[in-house]
């Protein structure tokens, strides 16, 4: 059995991510990803949950982490088809890096393929995942960068050029971040809406990727009505939530965009809206990518 | 963080097994071990489940393990109160040594003291983990064998002479076996009584590792009419199963009698009972010890 932990994980390409985050995307649109809802346990203030997905006949196995104080290591665990445990990854990289990935997706399928300009509200870990699977699938001439903290601006804007070659830049204002930006990330953990419907170009693509409940959410409600597609990685586990923001009855899948059972954004001046909750079983195929790439 | 396997975990003593399995049981009777049930996830044609267990404050983890074709390997992964992943075991013997130490934590509480011959039914994984952990709290002067397949029965009592050093001898029928033995292991996968409970001496201790569902059950049900106390290792795990053999009203945690909450036996012609289930929780604190056990 190997183990990885996040010092592998940070190795692995935009790439190999992306591809595995489409893997995961076409084969739940085609049926043969199995990804059961997520199971927990209550242990007095920790509580742990699983998340299970696999190919029948194929890899299978979980991501397990916790919420409570403190939240600690998530683990990924991989089963071969004899049953054999042959791969673990500890650590939160895998899991945020995963939820990038399946944005990366996301702005390819979705985002006008001329896209110049990268906006990111955000400079947290979710944040940095999303412009760094973004860089995968498009290559914006400049990424802007907003965050209530400017030091976490500067921070993440010299990460973007330094890691990813990028040129970037921060600005003070949510609004002159995404104003004309093709391509729209929200990774807050704002509870009220982060910027203004009126502030996003007519053409673009937004991905949110914090909280989107009916009553607490960083996106803009407008936001889903002006627009002409709104995907999500798992519509059967955003309609399992209590409270999503979206309509369940109006979410494509977006694996159904990229197999073309959904045409997607059809023209340059439609507004896509991308609401990422972490397909099932992604983990798991997304970790089966990992010790392939990575040579033991 | 450190990784253990059926090679490590086959090294414990049982006296180390059983005194983590009695730990396990007094901290739930006195409500300090998070057991909270088993779940599960379903990917078409297997099953994981996953046990859940542990201090408050203190380590936790759970027990994954897969019901399907093929079962595979099972993982048990702890956390320490800081939140760190440290330890990682993984096959089929902890699982069943755990159930062993319990088991064996029964025959110590609930058998005469003076026991000198155990009978066991069955020679699978299950009925040598209850010898192994019975002879850490009893020196039988015999252990009589029995099991349908006369070759598995040789096998079995010649591992109990060279690895316990215990006379061993194997008999032909149930009743050989059983008769005059003041411990009685039944761990088959019978699904209907392998005994008459009339050939169970007065003061016997049986426990029973098998089938106890209503319906099937490896031992007879008039042996919990003739007995004096029944225990279990989960009376509320027990309850909670669909078609459990015993009535939950007179399931005494067999954790209390370890606490003295209840008296347990009382004289040494009284017939008692332990009905196996699995504490949750207890793999996790038992793993813990292994790893305190076993010098990194």
């Amino acid at each position: 059995m190997r183990v990885l932990t996040d010092a592998d994980v940070v190795t692995v390409d935009p790439e190999v991510a992306v591809d595995a985050a489409r893997e995961s995307l076409r084969r739940f649109a085609r049926g043969e990803l199995a990804a059961p809802p997520r199971v927990s346990a209550e242990l007095g203030d920790l509580d742990y949950y699983y998340t299970t997905g696999g190919l029948p006949g194929g890899v299978s196995g979980f991501r397990a982490y916790r919420a409570g104080t403190p939240a600690g290591d998530q683990l990924v665990a991989l089963w071969d088809a004899a049953g054999s445990l042959f791969g673990i990854v500890v650590g939160d990289e895998l899991g945020a890096r995963r939820t990038g990935a399946l944005g990366g997706a996301a702005v390819e399928a979705m985002s006008d393929e001329r896209a110049s300009t990268l906006a990111v509200i955000g400079t947290g870990k979710q944040a940095w995942t999303q412009v760094w699977a973004g860089s995968a699938v498009r290559s914006p001439e400049l990424v802007r960068v907003h965050s209530r903290d400017e030091r976490n601006r500067e921070v993440f804007a010299a990460e973007v050029r330094d890691r990813l070659g990028l040129r970037a830049e921060t600005v003070a204002t949510p609004a002159s971040a995404v104003r004309d930006a093709e391509v729209v990330v929200l990774a807050t953990r704002s509870e009220s809406p982060v910027i203004d419907s009126a502030d996003i170009a007519p053409g673009a693509h937004v991905t949110t990727v914090g909280p989107k409940g009916r009553t607490r959410h960083e996106m803009p409600p407008e936001l889903l009505e002006r627009a002409a597609v709104v995907t999500c990685d798992s519509p059967s586990q955003a309609a399992a939530l209590p409270d999503f923001l979206a309509d369940p009855a109006r979410l494509v899948s977006l694996g159904d965009v990229l197999i073309g059972a959904h045409p997607g954004r059809e023209s340059s001046d439609q507004l896509t809206v991308y609401c990422s909750v972490g397909l099932a079983g992604s983990e798991v195929l997304f970790a089966d990518r990992l010790f392939g790439a990575i040579s033991g």
